[in-house]
């Protein structure tokens, strides 16, 4: 696998929320490969894409999943690769199976929590960029430019609050 | 395995939960394998351990976890056996995250889930009684005879409560 | 009573979600009766419903219901054979009341509890199927189709996320 | 039976519980019968002991269980005296789970549901004098002063908590 | 206050629901006086209500709110009658706000919880002809003719399921 | 009444809770009066207590309370004055009962809601001083010392930590 | 800063819930200056916000935010002024989130939280008025005329609802 | 700052739990600096111990806090380097105020939140391992051996409940 992120989605309806990521890697010049692949349906494919992913270049894992979302554990387990998790609102429960699902994960094999939903999959986004900031000054040098436009942007919606 | 039943659990802490599932299934002469296999610690030995059940005679699978609890959702992944899960109560969120994380498997692949903690490993035995007394009569009729006991047992503390 | 799975649910408002399990019943060409009772509204129904399919040629009792949802406790209540339970989401509280009150069963008394509606549901049919497929050969390997194809139609579906 | 409530619960251990009813309806000089049946261990017992209740002077039946607490809404679906509903904290999850199963009942048949635990069976008892003081002057009259005595308690740990 | 039952609903939005009750009266022919009246916005008014309902006929007084849902309980601090509380879904805690504050009442001062919104209402009617069944054989007898047409209505819905 | 601040409780079990918000009045040298009144038990003494603190110099009331948490809203039913509400944790379900009781007032009648249990009433007495220190120059620059003072324990405490 | 008080909200989707809170200043005749400031994404500006608003005339600070609120809690570790926070149902967790983030604040730094949502941050209005109310008559006054404005329109529905 | 994490708690007491954190970075000889700081009642201190670490070696930050904990967000919301949260049971809400409080932060400022608790805190250290390794080959292949030696721990452990 060429590229330095592989994303990770256990269903294909899990897309919509699960762009917010590809996004902002967009927006970071960062190289991802998205697919589907499912704890449970296919776990077979599964490993054999995180063996891919470590003899490419990947340097840090996505994956998002609803309900029981047991995904981005099931990646962390064959893996010491950086793992990031998405939860994600499809059940009735309302994503509070997914995130206790991905967060509550037992010592030895962390998987790094972000919110439920599309916010979380954007901050996901951002948290792999701030992780290859370390080792790329273009891309700490791009964070903290878009930590100051985002800034900026909340300064220009305030400015319509306080003139409405 | 030459046993009926692979009995998994994500940690050896776990053991005196999971045992109020083998003195159930001792009781109806079942046989069974019982051995510790995490999810996340060791997933390529919990693949084994499922090959092996299934080359053998293994024909119901009970696995226990705590917090994110995905062995039993990992196991169902693997087999077409049936597979029972027992959420356990070993971390802050008291069992929720555990119930959540064993119970909302994805469409495709199930996972019986049973109550959480103790009471859970008991009835996981029980049910996997029902399900071998399908085939064994032996067991079926055991069963009625477990679950008249049983209804003997409340009218006894019946009558201690009457006559306190 | 002919059919080898007996399938009851609460209310016919619940026909919709249990219908996921008559297609994959449909789809093993395992054979069901399907109807309504209520353990609160037709309790002596409900009983007799159980004595019917225990004396005929049930081996499985799938039961769906909503709130407090009693139905699947009680039927295992009343018999030996293996029980699954459905809750769902049909009450303001989105499916948990149906989940604690199908899945917390005190120990004696098993219910093997699905996912939290029409996953569930499906999920329901295919256990059902696990558990006959310990007995007839056909079931078992029809099982480990239905496996491959589901893990063939996630790889499409990669696919065209691939591809998007 | 003689008695004017019948008292049941699904397991002896829920007898420290229960008995704060029995003080209660002992200060109102309201007689009762007080025994075990689970809904789910003796299902015929708890039918027959309803049927007894209602053949005698029986006007108020009192349930108490915890987990998948469905005694009291079965013993509700068997009569349509009053029944009322004490949710008991005797599993991991706190008694969420035997609150749901006990209040959420369906349409059709009301379970009157009180506070979790001991404070919900004192109320339980309390209840029932306010039914039962419907038809009996006596009891109507001692709920007034059982009102004003609790208020005059309250005033006296209130000057304690003055005065400290 | 000529009427047997006094119903009461924080706010005029809870209308719809509280009319579940109110059509259950009717068809008993208990009559009833429904009025809104907060705890909170008008507390006065509210013990106003109580002393007229105990001065009359009032035998069982109904309560129905959203949120923090004290209605019920101030009700029930300031009589001795039978008081039913109806939690209603009307926040973002989708009516588990409402349940805890109805049902979570302090020792000494029971309020009767029903379901969270319409069916919870209904099931207070039913309740409160229970209550006056035990008094008043007209209801008793109608409770029974109203149990067994619910359960036809069951039989025939199973029909219609069974032959779809 | 002759203080600035009302402190009431609903029970008098709840004092250890209720004076850590004392203890911080007593350090800014705010006066108050603390008894225990309930809104269920003793509902005409808590209206007694609002009247003739209103009549007196009290500016603010706290009140705490645990299960189903009515003291604060009903006193604010009752006044104009600023209501600060304390949930308590002395339920089994841990607070959140009392917590969505305190908290989710209806528009028109607020509590300011402080966090369940010891650290709640520590705040509502700071925000006491914060409300009064608007008038009164001296808390409000005991206010700014207190946390400098907060400040500093913590970074003495941070030393210890650094050189363990 | 000129205003009386300083409104403050995460982002400016949450507006419409925040102008609950303004019509009731209006009402009032209290001013507010109300801006968007993030915690997170512009905690500088929010400190600066702050600053200004201690040294202008800002008397009450109302931050209103969803998800991981920490708006509120932010801005009172920064003033000694009092703080209240609103916490918004922006998220698929449905404001619990919000709740948990803005009333759950450490000893020492009290936010004084309201409802989650619209009828929160209306009280926030009126809560404020009643912090104003202690040193100004005028709004003191028309406070009471509110209270009783608020029990006639009760009243004016309660005969609606009477004469349905 | 010259270590390679800075680890910050809300308070003194977390550091029980924050000690998994640095026992595993100590085997990975990972350089820290562990102190104290709080989001509420040291902002100011929170601030430049990020702009020291910022100006220094560090790489990771970890916030461990309990209750409405805001410091992994507060942290976040100052830096671009990658921030680990570890909510901590702490609050009689058994730590879920504090897993929203730092998982669910808004899009734009990540949190890569572990489970609640001393497994939390232990994985954090694993993550931190996990980042640092992406840049430092003997940290990555010290991360596989630890990867083996669980796994063998699990076997061992295994073996000792397969011969119980």
């Amino acid at each position: 696998m060429k590229a330095k992120v592989l994303i990770l989605m256990g269903s294909d309806s899990d897309l919509p929320v699960m762009e917010a990521a590809t996004k902002i890697l967009d927006e970071f010049n960062i190289t991802y490969h998205m697919t589907v692949s499912s704890a449970h349906r296919t776990p077979d494919r599964t490993v054999k894409l995180i063996r891919s992913a470590e003899k490419g270049e990947v340097e840090v894992i996505i994956a998002g999943a609803g309900a029981a979302a047991h995904l981005a554990g099931v990646v962390a387990a064959h893996t010491t690769l950086p793992v990031i998790g998405i939860p994600i609102d499809s059940s009735p429960l309302k994503g509070i199976d997914a995130l206790y699902s991905t967060v509550q994960m037992p010592p030895g094999i962390p998987v790094a929590t972000m919110a439920v939903g599309k916010g979380g999959a954007k901050n996901a986004g951002i948290f792999t960029a701030q992780i290859l900031g370390l080792k790329d000054k273009k891309i700490a040098s791009a964070l903290k430019d878009f930590k100051k436009k985002m800034a900026a942007e909340v300064v220009k919606k305030a400015k319509k609050v306080e003139n409405r």
